[in-house]
């Protein structure tokens, strides 16, 4: 059954927050009493819906159903999880606590407070034990960490909970095991918004300057390892200790006396403003979050190319999702069989505007290789020394696939022996064939480098497959040579 | 003529500055009196072999020659750009400047230091206008930032001398125009690492969720945009004015209690050097680096994709090396035409450990875009809504490339009208064709959707091409279809 996420607060998070369940599948009700909260959330939903299918392999569910409620009472019913993201006034959020436990027992409670402290947001609640802190970062779309912070009074089945749901929107939700003010990522921010407004203010450098020493250097660095495991690195062989003992000593350097909070005046306001604008006032703030959320799905897509850091946290949500997409099974008699679902993603165009051409045959990969993986010729198979390897291949371009087009792959097998297969893929929007591949693979011995028969338990699950294929009517494109005049 | 670069001082910094010269063609002289300085340069330079390469889409320059020297003053000799990577000691550092400028007069001297300003490293100096300060980031081969900071002793011209060979070695100088301790950059580092100590300390965190904190939400961003453009974005259409508004007052808030700094204790160092051998002691450094390295590499490409931040950098790097590449000129007389020039990188590798067959596909497209390219059919020409696109394709994989080979794509036209281009590709290592792809090309009306004639300009510069590769022999796989037999 689709689940239910209450949003109250529609702003920015709010709307990342309610974009994030939303596209996965779960129903969304929001309440904020701003008359423009429902344009506001539209134009977050509209960047979410351009970025997040770019990071999923795997077909994203149906969109859940989004409404707005005119009260927290109606915003609440049904809730399976509900989530606060209201101004940073301590007694607001008290005042939408107790609304939403007059109306709602025993649903979780995350609350997107930068800065204050469970035990703080529990006080005077009806049942403290459900409320805590679900602490995201700008996009919730797109970026995974969720700060969980309990407190004394946290029931931990409700924590469980809590981290499971996000972890089922794609998120990764890090414990935070003792609160403290600003939690941990804040404190950082906190820390280093300190040290740039002194650069600023005593104008050793600009915002575009700071900005350049951030994102040329240590940021690149920080959005795969964290400070303390890019350290240990610097530290080389001789590891961590060798690094502390190198740069503990900096601590007592000059430029801790630095450490005061510079006094916050308009002018200091007006500067930095100013410079702001000097240096991103060419882009507005729509393309500046495109261009954001564009590079944000190259970072992550790489990282998931090497399963690690947020690219993990990708692939095992794919996972999740494709358990559920397999158990449908599919049989291959009567009809080629649909091996692949795939979307065309934003590094998939061309200059065209249209799916570069080497997509479609990488389209084709992704479908022969959940073939193959169906007759037992799977990664275990390979690391066992035998492959199937592509000899040959014959495409023909029919159509022009855009960016966000759902694709099929279906695979027909036209005719198959002990050490060959030869397929024939159609990569299809619906029932429109945008590209037909014909292709020969032939079985491999890889130490050898030659082809050789294929396992007998490959060979049992290919040949009743082919078998049924038999009864399909023969592509007309099969055999066609390139520049061949159509029939 | 090849240029030669003097590093003083081995270690894994200076490491990486003789890495980035090498692979960019200049010659490099060693000088650090540790007897283990070639072997740490030389692993150094194996990581930069294996990852510099994947940045580039422009056939890298032959390696300059790396040699070590016996003493300072046979380094610097003939040296047009001199490195100093030596301890953060600054008696050292004056000892080695004033080594340095016995023997060599006028050449930039850049300083590793993350910590002195140019006025302390001249103190005392022959010729301190020379000595500057040139701050890069680990790692040094591939983080572009390197901050140049001068002090009112600098000569301008030495400085913009300076800047201008980082830049031709690939890297972003990032003038700071008021000296101060530790720069810009290592001043947040600092600052974060002072708060990182104190969440260890007081056990609010591991070093591993430290980590986590950083990676799975802001480190991600700033690789992009850096702390200001991030917060520009976060104040929404309002803008910066309104997000200082909003978040100005809470620094004032009581975690900025916490700017001490924490005590530097042998517990201190015991406890996070015990945690991080907890999160990252199942790699070894060495893994470490080339995990770092592959996951910047994917950041960077994800950038160069998007002509942004460090992206946009390479790209330049690119632009500046395709203009002498071009210099030599093709003329198809008597061979197939070289178009394209490629380096089979980490990402094209599929789990065979080959190069993945959609690539094969993508260098075919590389080398006709080059063609295309070159008969005027341009960026310009298809924003005035005309293209020639791929109608059919026929792949013969013959060979199997493999990470790090370097490839050429070569164009032959069997045939042309003037609305279609008949070529036959050969992807090649060396003379051995690994793939070889027959392709028709059929020029488009975009708007309309259909074919039409080329523009008379276009059709001019490809007549004479085909009219001379009618004398080169017909390819045997010309004409070929999916599984017929080899004659």
């Amino acid at each position: 059954m689709t689940r239910k996420a209450c949003i109250i607060g529609g702003g920015v998070i709010g709307g990342g927050w309610a974009a994030r369940f939303l596209l996965n599948g779960w129903n969304v009700s929001v309440f904020d009493p701003d008359p423009e909260a429902e344009r506001k959330i539209g134009e977050v939903l509209a960047n979410a819906r351009r970025s997040l299918p770019a990071l999923s392999d795997v077909p994203m569910p149906a969109e859940g159903k989004l409404s707005f409620a005119s009260s927290i009472t109606e915003a609440v019913e049904g809730a399976d999880y509900i989530q606060e993201s209201v101004s940073e006034r301590l007694e607001l959020k008290h005042r939408v606590f107790a609304q939403i436990q007059q109306a709602s027992h025993g649903v979780p409670i995350g609350s997107s407070t930068s800065g204050f402290k469970p035990s703080e947001l529990q006080e005077n609640a009806a049942d403290p034990a459900t409320i805590f802190v679900a602490h995201p970062f700008n996009p919730v779309y797109l970026l995974p960490l969720a700060e969980i912070v309990p407190s004394a009074k946290s029931d931990a089945k409700v924590i469980e909970n809590a981290k499971e749901i996000l972890r089922e929107v794609g998120m990764f939700p890090l414990h935070v095991r003792k609160e403290i003010d600003a939690h941990i990522a804040d404190r950082f921010l906190e820390a280093v918004w300190r040290e740039a407004l002194w650069l600023v203010k005593d104008g050793i450098a600009t915002t575009e300057e700071i900005d350049e020493a951030i994102r040329m250097g240590f940021g690149l660095r920080w959005g795969q390892m964290g400070l303390f495991e890019t350290y240990r690195v610097a530290g080389g062989e001789a590891g961590m200790k060798h690094f502390m003992a190198q740069f503990g000593p900096c601590l007592q350097w000059p430029w801790t006396k630095l450490t005061d909070v510079p006094e916050f005046t308009e002018e200091l306001v007006d500067l930095i403003a100013g410079q702001s604008d000097e240096q991103s006032g060419q882009y507005t703030i729509r393309e500046l979050e495109r261009i954001r959320d564009s590079n944000l799905i190259g970072f992550m897509r790489a990282l998931k190319d090497r399963n690690w850091g947020a690219g993990k946290v990708l692939l095992d949500h794919d996972k999740r999702r494709r358990a559920a997409f397999h158990e449908a099974g599919e049989t291959g008699q009567g009809a080629p069989m649909v091996m692949a679902h795939m979307q065309v993603l934003p590094g998939w165009i061309d200059y065209n505007g249209h799916m570069t051409e080497s997509r479609y045959l990488f389209a084709a990969s992704e479908t022969s290789d959940a073939f193959l993986r169906l007759i037992g010729a799977d990664m275990d198979y390979i690391a066992n020394g035998h492959s199937y390897y592509t000899a040959e291949t014959h495409i023909m371009h029919l159509g022009e696939a855009k960016l966000g087009d759902r694709l099929i792959g279906t695979i027909q097998i036209l005719s198959s022996d002990e050490k060959r297969i030869h397929a024939f893929i159609r990569i299809q929007r619906g029932d429109e064939v945008v590209a037909s591949l014909e292709q020969m693979f032939l079985h491999v011995d890889m130490k050898a480098g030659r082809a050789c028969p294929a396992a007998p338990e490959v060979l049992a699950k290919l040949a009743p497959i082919a078998e049924a294929h038999k009864t399909l009517p023969r592509p007309e494109a099969a055999g066609r040579y390139t520049g061949e005049r159509r029939k």
